[in-house]
């Protein structure tokens, strides 16, 4: 039985990151999801809550009937403080034996404290990426629905992310 | 559609625990189970990390096949800060229409912001409480086995909780 | 021109207050009122938000005319790192000269710091004393009433802090 | 009888500031003036301690003869924990009932905390922004004496605010 | 080439624990001395910063010669965040092969990260205990001055450790 | 008897540090060595941890036989919190009569709170700048090991230094 980690911050999670699990669970019994940066939200690069990009991720693997497989878990930043990090990790997350991310301090990070890390094959990078989409959502062109599964563009209109998104956009540029 | 939150520290989750899951899922369609005093553990109070919680919640859930109404995740506490602790708890939870507990301070703190809180009638508690089981496993007596659910038993075993209680408990009394 | 530190946690204020500020503005031009324990509440020992406290202490000021010789201000606590909790008084503060306390951690604090700190005579103490002012909020005596200024209780009935102690009362014990 | 907070980091506090304080007191019964990013000082951006705002502040108003309509309070930021803001500013301001603010990231919180939010409307800006006053005091251009109320002025000489000014001006550029 | 941990929160530095220094010298080639519970003071159970308590220590081991072989360091706490605390002792302290402590706790939370840890003889533990020690200097009693190193005995008078600590004796009973 | 503090990040430890502890004991009895921004590491600004900086300055001074003249302490930094960075400094530092600091910002904050500060003679700085050195070592160039003492070149190699500076060099570009 093994069980590996995938971290990243799904701001918001796309069809990208869903490839990604189902990539990894090719190859692991479990997987925990964690979603890093917890405790920040409502700027430019973390718009939502760690309880908003839950449920978004929650509800999709539920209608993929992925949710006995994947333990999803909130991991809460340490700023600079970056040697605790894999300590704050190994609190928040289930135990698990190896890690994949292609963040670059996060492979460092986990590599300086002995945790075996693999990287995750980019699937269509050039449309499934989180800063784009934002950004399209952000000027108001539809297509970003296409780029996230079903829940996550429901979920994502309902809590008003939308508008938020577009506040945001607004004066952060 | 309706969301409840349910909290608590469930050091361990125990058959108490687990029969308020099903009387509130009577009641409701979803359940967010937020694992309290999250940043917490390694004492006897809260011996058990948010990480090691949430496996024993999990696999129990996953054994009863609620993973698809239910939603693990984590709280971290705010020390005597208690006036910010509900925006942490919305911070870190999916969007919830009520609340479930019978600590209290957590029923004042949502009653003053607002939100509905009920009350979950205690199962057999003179068996199913956190304190006496945690005294059972440090005092070496194997029935605490009973009180939880076989997937708690056998994690708590696993990650070497035994031990760690033992040994607070040896120093704390 | 003098103006001189006050610094207590005023949970509530109460007429033993308000008596020690004219006390000391016969000494002193103006006075910075710091209100201690700022980020704390709803416990037994700090009930009161330090907006709520604020609200009491600036209109019975101002029913007392004195608002334009007193400077009511939010002092956070640091915990325990109490070596530095005079640089945080110093930096939530307007600049004083002197300092009245009858708190003992308090005066040692100001005193390794080179500020000089003046006693406060108590005024009737058996009768204004905050922990027992309280104690008989919570227990419905209405006596509680006389105790403080008329503003005071006013704001606490108010904002619900007769119920807010009452419920505090019963699981503190 | 209305309450309304005014939120800003009035660094320092000019005559803009005060213009919108007496443009609000015509719509509002009292007037929360808060002071933002509390604990923050010594840069470029909040080159004053929060003690040092509220005296310049406070003798303006004193002057003004407002001091029995305004209560002015520090408001500690929350870094980039933006969810947990406006508990925060809730804790540290007397009860409100309406927020006046132009940062868009403030207004944003505030409506989706539910609190109705005015904007204020800017009296000749191009004279009175805080970023060009502090620009005019560190290149040591007189002219920013008539920008600010007088015992603004008088304050920032007195504490040394000149020097501290051309001081940080020199490394930050 | 080995190098070990001795952690202790040295309220204050006595014989006993120059003693447990020079016991493990005879086993290890280097000790890092780590200063625990650092950012804490002015209590009964902790009343000497950490900068006070490095230099009593470092006096010491001037004095005895051993400057060249031990790496006096500061250890903060973290609450009862216990899961993360061997992270920060790692980041605050060089690199060490195993730990000597005789605290539960800490063997506890060593233990569980996989680092060795070893048990230190106590010498003469009715006499050389820190608690009964700052009782003597509380009550002055003398005696307190044959019990701890020379150096240890000359700077906490000369920083006025005595008075603190009838001072906080005085209150905290 | 003399005690001053000399201050820096020690990003890491060179030939002008060095150069610099020599020319202060010229004129000083004492020298205390704090490290700055204890807890921050894994950035291209500060790559190195506290406990691995303190290592590679005290190898240095043993060689160099100044063991018994200074001592190295950590100093954590406050963020932007900067009116209380001098009471952290005075917790974490031993007594110490004056600074010296090239740092304008340190200049600023210790003068303000009255305590002495000197300048340090630059040294060779278009050689012996930290930036420079570490720019050196992500880029391969090993010319960087003449401008740091043998004992920082020995243990920044033997604790993955390189390996970790080039790898944040790669992606902080």
């Amino acid at each position: 039985m093994s069980r590996a980690l995938y971290i990243g911050r799904f701001q918001p999670f796309h069809n990208g990151h869903l490839h990604a699990v189902k990539w990894i669970l090719e190859r692991e019994d479990e997987l925990v999801l964690g979603i890093g940066s917890a405790q920040y939200s409502h700027t430019w690069r973390n718009p939502f809550t760690v309880g908003e990009r839950y449920l978004m991720i929650w509800q999709t693997l539920k209608a993929e009937g992925l949710l006995n497989r994947v333990l999803i878990t909130a991991i809460p930043d340490t700023d600079t403080r970056h040697s605790t990090w894999v300590s704050v990790v190994k609190t928040y997350s289930p135990p698990f034996d190896s890690a994949y991310t292609n963040d670059p301090l996060s492979r460092l990070l986990f590599r300086e404290a002995g945790i075996k890390v693999y990287s995750i094959p980019f699937y269509e990078r050039d449309k499934y990426e989180a800063t784009l989409i934002r950004k399209l959502i952000a000027e108001g062109k539809d297509e970003w629905k296409k780029l996230v599964p079903p829940p996550v563009a429901h979920i994502l209109v309902k809590i008003g992310g939308v508008d938020r998104l577009k506040e945001i956009y607004r004066y952060s540029r």
